[in-house]
């Protein structure tokens, strides 16, 4: 979707505005996992429910299979709540440099994390079964998102390489095998 | 709590904080409902998770028992966006003057409905069963929250009951009946 | 008028911009109070004055006749602030919950008091003669306004009597009777 | 009044604020115009009236003998909207560099007139009789005043008058004259 | 350019954008001086660099002449930041009133000062060979620029020469001498 | 420093405040480079100039020794704007998922290039003389910054070997390398 203005998408005539541009259905059903990282994610932002336009604030379900793992990422915008509803989590997050402290806990049912805006954070499930949870970002599309292995190794075009090799003390090859990958 | 800046209670010191300040544990359990409206509310706010203080988020519980009503209400602060986990409930909002134009849908589990910022709104049970409901709000805190029905008629101390009689359309001895109830 | 951005009508072309545009006249003039409250309010805002478009401040002349009274409103956006000209006037504001604080003072010419923003307040004219006030809030066009009486009695659909007559204790046929007045 | 936080005074105590700290009387009265240049000015913002800590809104009375005015000056942190109650004002404020366009209109009662925020402007009674005016602003103490002549030939210590002389391209003896003048 | 939008100029199509929209070029090289103020300024803002837009931020190099000045100015919407490049340079800003306190310094190279938002600053070549500095402001074009001697004197139509006589106690031939000059 | 309050730390008593609460000197001089990346800083924010309290700027110089990096990293709360005083510098920075599109630039000597707020960005000697440039962000403290293989790889504690392994596509033995390098 284009944004039109600098403050987002041009307003819907409210003379058509109905409760549907308000609601969204299907949160009760998991979100598809099928893919490398048996992570999956529904949005209710935005592109989902119009109504939300400017109003800060935006939903999702995630799913996470066993061993299922959101990369570490950024939502610059925006700081999350997650609130279990069923499996086991582990989420944490890393303060800033210099102290790059990392703070983490393992999620059961019911509990709730809470990640501030602009942290780098990561979701992983450690448990046997299955893990949902519904998340909530004060940002009416979650604020972007920057998955940080794909913005880093699986740039468009690439970085160079030798720069990535010199910043993260790998053998070049080593970058260069991760951003075929990507 | 007593906010002593007027930008919210001081911050702790960064070198206590630990992930307990951004965690919660409990929204798996039902709310309780032992109350006249058979409304419970379990909030995770800044008074439940210091960490939150700042960051514009915050989620609750929300519990109804069959013919359970939250009052007509506003959040001056902060937009509201709830998910159904269980049973279904009637939500709806009204937008300002001159239109008053009230916008409502029934939710069933798995639907979402978004409240904007400042309007009435109001949520009722009117399924048979228990519903349960996960709801975020852009502030800290929800916002502040201002019950109608106990703002205008349970005011402390009462706003005039001539006034109230003039402007609600109301006998005076109803209105001091109300307010007796508050 | 409607908006047609998130952050309000589309600019007027500078080069076409007179000191008109910043300018209004009249509100030396009573506002016509002849209504079922008495009560009367000359609005110069974003409408009445095209140079107040992003610019968040907006005045009023409001009159009331004796007994003339504006219903308990909020303003989601605005705080207000009025100055007595002429006659006397009770006015007042109720915190949110669950303090349900409420603030009043009757003023006479020269008074100013000050309602917080979103918070539920009124204004009664409690003196013999006429009262007339000049009212200024801190938004383009003060902010909307929630008339609360509209709002619960008058939306538009009708909000289900059965939920009314629950969450403000009256009996379902009283909420149908003020539910046919608005 | 110190301010202690980069966002203000600190907050009363909520427990122990009252109607007072929302409230001033006196507007109805003439300010005091005994000076060089017919000038008076009532304040009503955060160190006359409390509860306006962080509302953003402030009103003032004003008022000018035949020939008074008020300096070019401007509010850095706030819009300006002037009501005249009695008396004739010409108002006028000036753009920004390059184009310095002058809106100017000389008001009468119950004329209102906006000076968008941090714009040079100014008000000058060239009425054969007193001007009295209620002007609000959308900050709690009009987001302070920068009185330009006294900014510029009046400040402590002096601005270079080699400096004043080169950029108003006035002769260094008038520049020293000015300066000793403030 | 003309603002279409009241937070802005409209978004360039973000699948057009390229990193030309984020460079500029060449403020290794001095501004042009040649003016009666000796003031060279090559500005880097949104209309230099359209992927500012909305990013609150700007640069430009000054130059000066030895003797050359840039007049009293403020910046109505953003602190600047200045480095001195090469030569040294007066620069000093004035509180706002009633403190109307002058802040100043003499800058060598590699010294850097800032001036808060809103306050009347200037800049002087002292030394007797050119000066070179980059400046920053928190504005995406730094921030409208108010030009005081030329706002005052050189506004468009003229502001009456009686009221700037009267106001800056200035004799009213000069005050005209003056406008002309402008 | 730790900040007292959640708007930041507070106030010099403003009687006390003098023009070197505004001033910083040292900035033609190159920063430290004697470390493993040759890459040198010097920060110019609010733990330098206190005046800056609040004021949403701040500046630094940077070196780079030949070969010299500033790792990928991200400012969570400032744009950056970077202008080379002598040297070449490639910078890019990568847009959020799902485009990950890369923009770059080699600059040279008056070259200037922006970074959007909260994207991931690097900077690079690519030449083979020293780099330095002067670089301003809008945050009075350039925002903290997240130097991304640190936060990544050298969190305190570490990030699960497991979990970065399976999600940046690496062996585990090779993260647990990188872990042990940070």
């Amino acid at each position: 979707m284009l944004s039109a203005t600098p403050s987002g998408p041009n307003c819907k005539n409210p003379t058509l505005v109905t409760a549907n541009d308000f609601f969204f259905s299907g949160l009760n059903l998991p979100s598809n996992t099928s893919n490398i990282l048996g992570a999956g994610f529904t949005p209710v932002g935005i592109n989902q429910v119009p109504g939300l336009n400017t109003l800060g604030i935006s939903v999702a379900r995630v799913d996470l299979t066993p061993n299922g793992a959101f990369p570490p990422h950024i939502h610059p915008r925006a700081t999350e709540i997650v609130t279990v509803l069923e499996g086991s989590l582990q989420v944490g997050f890393v303060t800033s440099n210099p102290a790059n402290k990392h703070f983490t806990k393992t999620l059961q049912k019911g509990d709730v994390f809470v990640t501030p805006i602009g942290l780098v954070h990561y979701a992983y499930n450690v448990g046997k079964g299955n893990t949902a949870a519904l998340v909530a970002w004060n940002s009416h599309d979650f604020g972007g998102v920057t998955l940080l292995p794909k913005a880093i190794f699986g740039a468009n075009p690439d970085i160079s390489s030798d720069y990535l090799a010199r910043t993260f003390f790998l053998d070049k090859k080593i970058v260069e095998e991760l951003q075929a990958k990507f």
